[in-house]
């Protein structure tokens, strides 16, 4: 055997028991008893120190200097295994098998605090999460910002600066798209009724499968939050039912379809491997923003969808397939990020990324989050957030070290309008096919120009491969000020 | 920290790993994607490779050297960790992660054939298993006998020769007693019907509920072939449902609530040590079985279920409690281990026992298995198997690698028998209690009695130190041939 091969032997094993680790994770939220919260913790913590030590194993460094690639695949397969024995390095076990316990103790509390609407009991938590992930940062920055070294970990060679150059490229046509529809003389009537539990977790099966979600190798439960989880012959989904609102359910189950399509699309040589799973959060935020703005939310799927959902719940509070759409796409100015429209979506990840930030610089306490929340909402937003639960405690992120996490959707967003640029002009007809509730010929084409790859290009490069051009924000926001001017009758 | 405490920090991970490749199984039987098999086999041989890594740590013969214990129960947790140091140092690790591999793989082929009732899907299998089951007994055995290398694993201290004097002294009492009763002029009528699922889940419920199953440390879920699964916060049960024959459902599951109850029951502060877990299979069996017979079919608690179930069913075919009681403890010429009666049950298991001792001692081919199986079978029952799933197909044990686990059944019935009778000693009144569908003084009693002492006693000293007095046969066959004459009017 050459180093070559006992590195992929070893890493094999490794990627193996990551992937156990992200099982355990997918149990605590959807089907854990409730009382098994403290011995979760120290499993999780248990699973984290034998990764540490596998990722910091002294022969990685051994096999990596004597390992001779025999072409270009070999090679990104080394420099992702290198990245991650040094970014291993980096992090004191202690450290990182601390962060495992605290992360799956702090997720349940959460989940509590927001189901209880009461802040002061999560906050604390999040205090001590945020002190080990500073902790973490300061180890993985070595001298250089604390922020941009935990983006990397998600969206490798991206900066802070980066983000912040592109969200103020968007901002003003955002607000100004905005302020434009929300003062349109038209207004999109809401969704009105009561929609049972039973009836929506049919209807969003029945979008999976429109998408192509491999039953075979997933399944779907119910969470808090939403999350996909798992890959190679094993990617699960999960949504959320709320019973006066089915676009919640059905629009967060496109998402997560889109992010299980990634990782059950890449080429099964991969598995086990570090090629063997999506590359970035950017870009996997690009499939499930895709599915579900781009392909779900346009007018050719949601008159397949209105059609299914007139049958399932017996008549709809809209009439006709075109007031739909514009409901579907209607603009408020609600609280909730994951129920935003796509014109505000951004706007909620951009005040996100301000603060945490903030929080990882240390320029803003915990104690105080709360009222920056709140007072950076009403300056975006123009509206005061009315509780707790609609405001700080609303994501899962924080409560779990997602920190530069936020960042990657408004990013995936970005690759997900170059793509649809790319994916329309390759699939003129497309729409015929959304129309009858056949999204198969565009998960084909990205499932081809992007998601087999896994992680074989840097994220950049995989986006500009499949669109054969630069990566900018310009077509996200044509087809933002295009797609609402039409709705809105602007 | 002293070697002891070094010793049992490694220890505590080592628990919180296993427990993991447990849950990891459990996910397997009940939630996994039929598509993920082969992911999921390279995952257990992962962990499997891990956890035998760290039972045979060179560090952890040291510690044992040098750890001072204080008192009696320090001792007991030294000697189980030398135990189980000293077995995995004499399995190589290629053996252990091959069978953790295989047997992974081959649940589920054991389930496709058993549906598809196509045991030449399985057997191949089986042989693979077995081959790696003979080289493994071979390592453990050092030139000992084989099966009692396996057996140890299941219940230290026993060997073959135990069980085989066991059974030939408990063979003609039950023979005897099964003749009498299939020629007795009374014989209960059967339960017919259609018992809708929901409806049987709803009840099996109610029944762990009134045994004191912690809901918030344990759930319920289907699976081909029920089990209990976890221990410490979180120990799950698994029942299935038939829908013309509700008693499998339910006394499945009340069999799995016992053993889940053990572990739910043993002291916390054992939590993460090796006398957190139930000392031995046959104990454990003795908790299921006296959940499910000595307490579940006695005449109280049938009063009792045939209440709730004719209100759940709107009636059933047989009339009143007395009848239901007859019922439910008919003694037929049935196929099924886990549908059969009390009095054949332990024939079952005789059979089973004889069968892996052969195949085990290389006496049996499994090319040779389903004929012998039937010739068996038709000897000890008197009736022709009549296709594989009904025979050699019907258990899940060989298919996972657990030869040498079947005579823990029968030793689990006498250990309950034992137990019974020193229970109904204690707690006169238990009967007026399980009329009411309260099952708690007899589980209070189960619990304080052995449950909370893990594995802090080896399992015979247990049972004696319960029952004040030693282990033997009498009281489940005096039980049984009490019970069955006065139901069969004998």
């Amino acid at each position: 055997m050459s180093a070559f091969d006992d590195l992929l032997a070893f890493q094999r094993q490794t990627e193996a028991l990551s992937s156990v680790a992200e099982r355990l994770g997918w149990d605590q939220e959807t089907v854990m008893p409730r009382g098994a919260a403290e011995q979760r913790s120290e499993e999780m913590a248990a699973m984290e120190a034998v990764l540490h030590e596998r990722r910091t194993d002294p022969r990685i460094g051994e096999w990596l200097d004597q390992a001779e690639p025999e072409d270009d695949e070999d090679q990104r397969i080394l420099d992702l295994i290198a990245r991650d024995h040094r970014r291993a390095l980096q992090v004191p076990a202690r450290l990182a098998t601390e962060l495992a316990r605290q992360v799956s103790l702090s997720q349940g509390v959460w989940a509590e605090a927001q189901a209880k609407d009461s802040p002061e009991e999560f906050l604390p938590v999040l205090a001590d999460i945020l002190m080990l992930k500073r902790e973490e940062a300061a180890a993985l920055a070595d001298g250089r910002d604390l922020y941009d070294a935990l983006l990397d970990d998600y969206e490798p060679g991206t900066t802070q600066a980066d983000i912040a150059a592109l969200f103020d490229a968007m901002r003003p046509r955002l607000v100004a798209l905005r302020d434009e529809v929300l003062g349109a003389e038209f207004q999109p009537r809401p969704l009105t009724g009561h929609f049972p539990q039973e009836t929506q977790l049919r209807l969003a099966r029945a979008c999976a499968t429109a998408y192509g979600y491999d039953w075979t190798r997933g399944r779907m439960d119910i969470a808090v939050h939403p999350f996909s989880s798992g890959r190679w012959q094993d990617s699960r989904i999960t949504t959320r039912v709320v019973e006066t609102d089915p676009f919640n359910c059905l629009y967060s189950t496109i998402h997560e379809v889109g992010h299980s399509s990634y990782e059950l699309g890449i080429d099964p040589d991969y598995a086990f491997t570090p090629l063997g799973r999506g590359v970035s959060m950017g870009v996997h935020e690009s499939q499930s923003r895709i599915y579900e703005n781009q392909i779900g939310r346009g007018r050719a799927f949601a008159g397949w969808l209105y059609q299914r959902m007139s049958d399932a719940f017996d008549g709809l509070s809209v009439p006709g397939p075109d007031a739909f759409y514009a409901t579907l796409n209607r603009v408020t100015p609600g609280f909730i990020r994951t129920e935003a429209d796509e014109v505000q979506y951004n706007l909620h990840i951009m005040m996100r990324f301000d603060l945490e930030r903030d929080l990882i610089a240390g320029r803003l306490d915990v104690d105080d989050l709360a009222e920056a929340w709140n007072a950076r909402f009403l300056a975006d937003f123009g509206v005061a957030v009315d509780r707790p639960a609609n405001g700080v405690l609303q994501d899962v992120h924080w409560a779990v070290g997602l920190f530069g996490y936020f960042p990657t959707y408004t990013l995936g967003n970005v690759y997900a309008g170059c793509l649809n640029k790319a994916m329309r002009a390759a699939v003129p007809d497309l729409d015929r096919f959304l129309a009858a509730g056949d999204a198969a010929p565009a998960v084909e084409w990205l499932r081809e120009n992007v998601q087999r790859h896994g992680g074989l290009y840097p994220p950049r490069d995989l986006i500009e491969r499949a669109i054969e051009g630069p990566v900018s924000e310009a077509p996200l926001l044509d087809y933002l000020e295009e797609k609402f001017a039409g709705i809105y009758r602007l």
